[in-house]
């Protein structure tokens, strides 16, 4: 079984999985997904493979007559076990740690090998939202859960070690220092101003305009302020929203179309670029409170994290967001009010365009 | 001039300095630094390129009539200006900015094009720590600076972008969130304890023993409690000393036999690795106190940084520190009082080992 340690000098904790190191590796293939097979006979997420993966957790359609759209199955080389209790022990003072308790699950998005979620039908992205929303509801009984992360790698760049298009889930008895950082100042704004520090932000991109990239009537898309990287991405529900498990479900069909023209416009502007997703959520005991907001954050991995960013947590970007947001809005004729988009010019084969941001 | 923005969901400050989107960029070889030659035209850090960089603020030996073992000058293409005012600056209530302020050096380590600090002499390792901490000691004087940041990249997956093995050092107006934890958790720890976290830990590392690597008078060389990355390296003063500036020069020999060998044990164990490699220090205004303890942090690159890494800050690591050092340790006769050491067997080719940490 893995174990959750924490730092003494940072009190970060961390995953240690020896049992991951045997997880099967596909190499980069240098290709993008739209070159390669539809099918391979040795994708353990492929049709016909199905005893290749764990039982699955939850499919779509739900009639298992019909073919499976979207799957979810726990991860076989999971990095958290679903067993064991949450009690901390302690070694001496300093080396406290915990048992690798957590859930750790792969929604395969559809059983197309080279398929990507920019390429996708609106009904198939649509799909994968309720997968995401279905699992988080459902794992967040567990009183022994605090924090679920839903996130996904695409590309070799962003650590993905399989192409069949995948997310994951991580459920974690501990709730991440990133999020909680982010909910510290929430709430401390929230204390102070009586209102949702990002209702209040998305207004103030609103009127100043230039970092948006697209608006329908239920989300907001845009490159925020403070960019870690060139062409950073989030999607923003317009109305206040704490919890993505309990965003209506009725709503994901306008988010899936976003979400798949937010990231089809990437896949045109920078070339099937690697990237990171993650659902920004609040955490399982917290799902109602008025001061977070949750939002989709992208993150494309056009450039390496260099020495200088893992050293400080100080982040260079070679871009600033007004001209990101601006090369992208140029390309488009615009969102509509569902979420549809039309794209200016030609579909045409992405160019990989490199700007170096990591320090010489 | 590049800005520095705060991101108000976070109070995470970014680097936004669009003109390193012009720096040149190696691309990835594919070949160990000692199978390329040993000088390049094209290389600006390469002798005979001088003129390539802007004029060097330090070199060794300071007598200009030898040819020059270690050179620091400005990066070219810097992140930071030296240049301006560090006075913020707020666009409506969420918008802060303030000027790109800062300095950043190169400091490269050697005329040798295709060196590495693992397989230089102790003599010229030696220079390239007092380089460090003669620049740290000169910037520090620049009330305007509160931290300095010298720091690594060695091979591609680091993110360094030239070949040359060269060092940078980065000194801000502001503190990173990175080191503002480890202050803040030295600091309540001495008010609690009345004596420094890191020499209270480095006494329970000794008594352990599992995870230390090397051992000499005056350094421990240790895996961490709570590795983020399978062979992650620390190298600890084993007396109570805040700042790396104020740490006796006479010293930084002993320093640089340690910090070789464990390159060395990297470079062999790992087949010449990626890293990351960053001093941390205290600030430039608490260079005395008595609560924090400098060291040196390596952090091979053997995986990915993926997306559940990114997006909640918590790290999976395929590996037990305990089994690493032990995997180190069973190659090494030991280091000596001096921080020589003795490799057990024959030097052979290194073998990249792949091991794969990132969620699936």
């Amino acid at each position: 079984m893995s174990e959750l340690r924490q730092d003494p000098t940072t009190k970060l904790w961390v995953i240690l999985a020896p049992e991951r190191a045997k997880r099967p590796q596909q190499g980069p293939t240098g290709r993008r997904a739209d070159q390669l097979p539809n099918w391979d006979a040795s994708c353990p997420f492929c049709p016909g493979n199905e005893d290749k993966t764990p039982p699955e957790a939850f499919r779509l359609p739900a009639d298992e007559s019909l073919p499976w759209e979207v799957r979810v199955v726990p991860n076989r080389f999971s990095a958290l076990s679903p067993e064991g209790d949450v009690a901390r022990s302690e070694d001496g003072r300093f080396f406290r740690k915990m048992n690798g308790f957590g859930i750790h699950e792969v929604i395969i998005e559809g059983p197309v090998h080279n398929a990507t979620l920019a390429l996708m039908t609106y009904e198939q992205v649509e799909r994968v939202m309720i997968a995401y929303q279905e699992r988080y509801n459902i794992l967040k009984r567990n009183e022994q859960i605090r924090y679920i992360t839903i996130f996904k790698n695409h590309g070799w760049a962003s650590g993905t070690s399989l192409i069949h298009p995948h997310s994951q889930l991580v459920a974690t008895p501990i709730i991440a220092p990133y999020y909680h950082r982010k909910f510290d100042i929430a709430h401390e704004y929230y204390s102070d101003m009586g209102r949702c520090l990002y209702c209040d932000l998305l207004a103030a991109e609103q009127e100043k305009g230039e970092r948006i990239v697209a608006e329908t009537e239920r989300f907001v898309v845009l490159h925020p302020y403070a960019s870690r990287v060139p062409y950073e991405t989030w999607i923003v529900p317009k109305t206040h929203s704490s919890s993505f498990g309990l965003y209506p479900t009725i709503f994901l069909g306008e988010l899936a179309r976003v979400l798949k023209n937010a990231l089809l416009c990437l896949y045109r502007e920078l070339g099937d670029p690697a990237f990171n997703l993650t659902i920004d959520t609040s955490t399982t005991a917290d799902e109602k409170d008025p001061y977070y907001h949750w939002h989709i954050r992208i993150v494309p991995r056009t450039t390496t994290i260099a020495g200088f960013e893992i050293g400080s947590g100080i982040y260079i970007s070679a871009a600033l967001p007004e001209n990101t947001a601006d090369h992208i809005r140029k390309r488009t004729v615009g969102l509509v009010k569902d979420g549809d988009i039309t794209l200016k010019g030609k579909a045409r084969p992405p160019q990989i365009k490199k700007s170096g941001t990591a320090p010489s």
